[in-house]
Parts: structure tokens; sequence; C-alpha cells
């Protein structure tokens, strides 16, 4: 049959045209990733201000063409094992992934599909509902109170999931164990995450309730504390059997998630773990300073147990803030969204990079 | 509230029980990836025999800790303008994701949501089944003929999408051009992706059908012809309003899904195009003289333009061959699968492998 004589009996059934099977969605808005890095100083997506540890850089070097021309381990070995040895708990507990983010959406996709709404914070990180949205999961959000703090009885009612970030982003308020192990256990018959992006940087973790709790996943990331945003790494903790049902639906998705280099890179930062106390040590200093100098301008804030400071000006608004210190080429992030609008999140920097900011915030402020 | 008076009123609502919710899969079974790589013949997996470019590992030792601290650019940038001047179109026509498998899992969540079934052979990569069931879409198969191939008007029924493997897994079997187009043609109300994984090998790329078809998505990997399985990257390419709709669901996902070594490594793969060409140059050869030698054997196939051969012998069936070959450490793939349980999938490896291949034979074969 040639071309000319398919073409000819050509009758396409017009069943519902062509953009109606498209799954329509309003994608995630991450911080911006301006050009120029040399000139700007970025304290606008959490990344930390120091290098990861130099072996991370050995081991990238050292990788050769016999090593990348095969696929990884699709089990992202030997990072499940370092991980494992250094959280001490078992390799079957542990799940890894592209990011925290990777992570998170993977468990959405597994664990919420009861059809009874997941629970969140109205104001905690944006991207939950859009992982609801994406995989048409119904949610609800419970409104934090005016000091942007969780209380935990409003989670004990009927739940598909509950997500909770610990310390919270963008607010930097960290919620106490035993109010975290009242939430998961109010909630037996559904899945309660405790995404961890921040928790290096203080709060108290939940992996300890993971022994007596088996509805808990509390996921990690390497992006902000270890210091490798660039190589895409996170994590999660969870009982054997949810792991399982995750790693499933992992393997029904992609078979292997980490390149390479990604797998040698994180297990060269977990394995230096002086490099990583010193750089939190830092960061926690840094933090301790900036939130006295923006005190001392007229900034009110909660206190922050992650690398970031959640503030707001007596005297001036977020968005008028914002623009001001972009113009200086200060990129912080402002999220233009109700009852956070007055306010701005700063990431912890280099102490110059702090004083750059307080500099062009006296010049800024009335 | 202490943690005894909140335990005191826990009353948890049973609804439906813990793994209610959870989505539970069967999922893809990917090739063995075994241990002690220096004593076995791995050709399972369809790995490139060769290393990647020299200057991909030049770019992996040159990535400093600065870089890495730092967050991706989240549209995959520089990788994107690579591949839009490596072939030469537009970058709003360019996705990219962590290998081909992610392109694919993303192209499947995004595109066939109508609730008509998607279709595609009964033998072909056995992963588009799996992500059919992952994101629970229903999906027909459509028989090939006792040679493996496609009759091009069995698609031309109600659908809600089309995938096609060209040149087809595991088969190695083509379509010609005109026969992709006349599906293509034929539903023109929904997506038809062109998973072109082995094209570099031999084949006709559907690429020059994207001007006149707006409902066209073409796959491509870097993991087999370009040697880079090991660093997760792969792309498509499809007409502007296709790609942004693919563009939203994967940033409702994961916001950065390529590392900084992934992307700078892809970059310099795609920059050496001598190389490329001349690894395909040999892949060829050893695939003609290995076509030649099975032949001899007694062995029968179909032509292939894939980086392996797909073998049936006269006198001994697959999974007999699959285990003796096993025994002298040499890995093949073996599909414990209906119409193809008596086939062997066998990668091309350098002509020296080949030769260990072909002694095997000759020592285990009646």
């Amino acid at each position: 049959m040639s071309l000319n004589d398919m073409m000819a009996g050509l009758e396409p059934s017009r069943q519902g045209g062509l953009f109606d099977g498209i799954r329509k969605v309003v994608p995630y808005t991450p911080g911006e990733q301006p050009k120029g890095l040399d000139r700007i100083i970025k304290l606008n997506t959490n990344e930390c201000p120091y290098s990861p540890s130099p072996r991370v850089m050995e081991v990238l070097a050292g990788i050769d063409g016999d090593l990348l021309r095969r696929y990884p381990s699709p089990d992202n070995e030997p990072l499940l094992s370092a991980l494992s040895e250094y959280y001490g708990l078992d390799k079957k507990m542990i799940f890894t992934g592209v990011g925290s983010d990777d992570v998170l959406s993977m468990c959405f996709l597994t664990f919420f599909n009861s059809g009874r709404p997941v629970l969140f914070p109205d104001i905690t990180y944006s991207f939950y509902d859009v992982w609801a949205d994406v995989y048409r999961l119904p949610y609800k959000t419970l409104i934090l109170d005016d000091d942007f703090r969780i209380d935990p009885t409003d989670y004990s009612v009927s739940n598909g999931g509950i997500v909770i970030a610990n310390p919270n982003a963008p607010t930097g308020v960290s919620l106490d164990l035993d109010k975290i192990e009242y939430i998961v256990s109010h909630s037996r018959d559904s899945v309660v995450i405790v995404d961890e992006a921040y928790i290096d940087f203080g709060g108290e973790s939940a992996l300890p309730l993971l022994e007596r709790h088996e509805n808990l996943i509390v996921v990690r990331t390497m992006s902000k504390s270890r210091a490798l945003a660039g190589l895409r790494v996170g994590y999660a903790f969870g009982n054997e059997r949810l792991i399982k049902y995750l790693c499933d639906v992992k393997f029904s998705v992609n078979s292997y998630t980490l390149s390479h280099p990604a797998i040698r890179g994180a297990v060269a930062a977990l394995e230096d773990d002086e490099y990583f106390k010193s750089v939190i040590g830092r960061i926690q200093s840094t933090r301790k300073a900036a939130e006295e100098a923006l005190s001392s301008m007229g900034f009110v804030f909660n206190e922050s147990k992650a690398n970031f400071i959640f503030v707001k000006h007596e005297r001036m608004d977020g968005a008028t803030l914002y623009e001001a210190l972009r113009e200086r080429g200060i990129f912080v992030r402002h999220f233009n969204k109700e009852r956070i609008s007055d306010y701005l999140r700063i990431t912890i920097g280099t102490d110059e990079e702090m004083d750059s900011l307080f500099s062009a915030l006296k010049e800024i402020l009335p």
C-alpha cells in the first residue's frame, strides 16, 4: 500500500478533539534562577551558601565511561546502603528519588487514593496542592493560627492522608514532636507524611516515631543542608509495607531514577559528616546574627528552625520590599498569596551576603 | 496539652484501613544488573558496549561545588538549547526528562486521559501496559503478525492514544515511515507517540512528520546510542501545544528533574558527533557479523534495525538457552511471555563479547 493510497482512505473518527484527553494543570512555580549569578545575591530558593563536601567533586571527577554506559542499580545502590548505615534503619525502610519533590510526588501518587481529602495547612509548601491536582486527589487546607502554628486536633477528622512540613515552609515554624505524634496517632487509617526538608537546621525529627507508627512517612532532601540542590537526591523513611508499595509505584514509573553521579555524589556527602556539621553550624550562627539584625531594623518574625527567615516589616509591604531588593541585585522570595503577601522569605546566605542584604535594607526602609 | 493528655483523647476513625487508599501495582521488571561485572558478559539491557565520548567525563570532572549547591535550570538548560541546535527544531518543540522512561511516563500521564483505550502492539516494550496500569488508563493491545509486523489499518479505530516503538523492542523490527504516517493521520484526535529509543541504529525517524502532524510525539533516549544509560537523559519532540501541556504536567510533578552532571554530560555527548557516528558504525558492523554467525548456527530472526537481535533457535527453546548461557556468565534477555518465550533478545556487544557468545552457543547447541 503506498502512502497516497493510504491517505485516500483517510477518514479519522472525530470523537472528542485532540486536546480533550489531555491532563491540564496549573504547575508549581519554582523560585527564579536568574542569569548572571556572579553579580547577584541569591537568597530566594533556600540553597546552601556553601559548596558540598569536596569529596563529592572528587567522586564526580573519578567517574569513568564504563560506568556511565551502564544503567545504575534500580534500587539506587550504593546510596541505599549508605543511608541505611547513616540513619541506622533497615534498607527496606528507605526510598530514594530525584530530590524530595520526586519522593513526595511518588508518595501522593501511591498513598492518597482513598477518595477522602488529603489535609495540609493553608500556608505551607505550595507544591502540595499542585500534586493533589495533577493526580486528581481531593484535598482540604486547614488554617494555621495567626502565629502560623498548627493545632493538632484540627487533623483528627476523616482524611485520605496528611502532609506536614516540619519545620514548615515558608514560615520556618517547627512543630513539637508530641504534636506530630498526636496527628499520626489520630489518623491511623491514612498515611501521614512529615516533610523534613529543613530538619537538619533545627527542629525535632519524627524518625524516632517510625518504630511505633506504621502510617508515618518521613521525607528528607540533600538539596538544602547537604548543598546538593544540583544533584537531585531525596529520600524517605517508613515501615517496610509502605516503602514496598512506594517502590512498586516507582518501578511502574521509571526503573532508574538516579544517575551514577547522583548516587555516588550523595554517598560521598553522607560519608563526610564532619563537613556537614560544620556547614550546619555556620548557617545556624549566621541565622542567629540575622535575626538580631533584622529585628533591630523593625522586622518581625517567628523563630526559624530552617535555613531561611520569614519576615514582615512594620512599615513596608512585602511586594515593595521584594522589588526594591531585586533592583539592587538581591533576590528573596515573595509569595503573592493571601495572609502572607506582606512577608518575605529570606534564605540564610554567607555572612557577607547577609551584610549586603542589611545594607540594602537600610537604604530601602523608611 | 501534654502527650499523655492527647493520647487519652485518641479515638481514630476507622474509615477503611491504612492500606485501602494505596495504589497497588505490578511494576515493570528491568533486566538484571548482576554483580561482579568484570567476570560476566552482559548482553541483556541493550547498553552500548563502548564508553560515551571522553568529553562527557571531562565535563563531569570539571563540575565545581558552587554549581552543585544550586538548583539546575528548571527547563534543563543548556541541554534544551543543545538539542534544539542539534536537531534543528525550536526549543518549544522539545521536552527533556530522566531517561526516555520518565519522558514516556509523563506522556502517558499527560495525553491519555480521554477514557478511550490506548493502543499498542501485543509484543512491544513491556513498560507500556505498566504505565497504563499505574495511571489507571484503559488500553488495548493489537496483535502483531507472525513476523512481528504491524498492520497500520488495525490502529484506525476509536482510541485514546497510540504508542509505537520504532524499531520495536524486543523484536528489532522497524516500521516504514509511510505506515507510521498512516497511523498518525488516522488518529488525529489522539496523541500518537513514536518511541525511537533505538532509531539511531537504523530505521527511519518520524521527526520529518512533525511539521505536518500536530498529534505526533517522538521520544528519544541517550541511554543506548550515546552510551549514557547511567546518566539518565531522554527527550521528546512534538508541536508547541503538546509540549506545553507536557511541561505543565512535569512542572506539577518535579521542578528540577535533571542534575547538573546529567545536563552538562548530555550536552557534551551531543557536541561530539564524530564519536557518536563511529560508535553507531561499529555496532552496525558487529550486528551484521552477528547475524551471519547466528544464522549459520541455526538461529532464525527478523532483520534488526536496533542494537540487539531477537532470535529463536530451530532445536532449542529460549528458557533452556537462556539458562545455559547464564551458567557460562553470559546474560541475555528472555521474556517468559506468550508468543515470544522461545526467543532471546541479544544486545550487540563488542566483537570480543560476541565471539564469547558464539563459542558458548557452540558448546550449548545440540
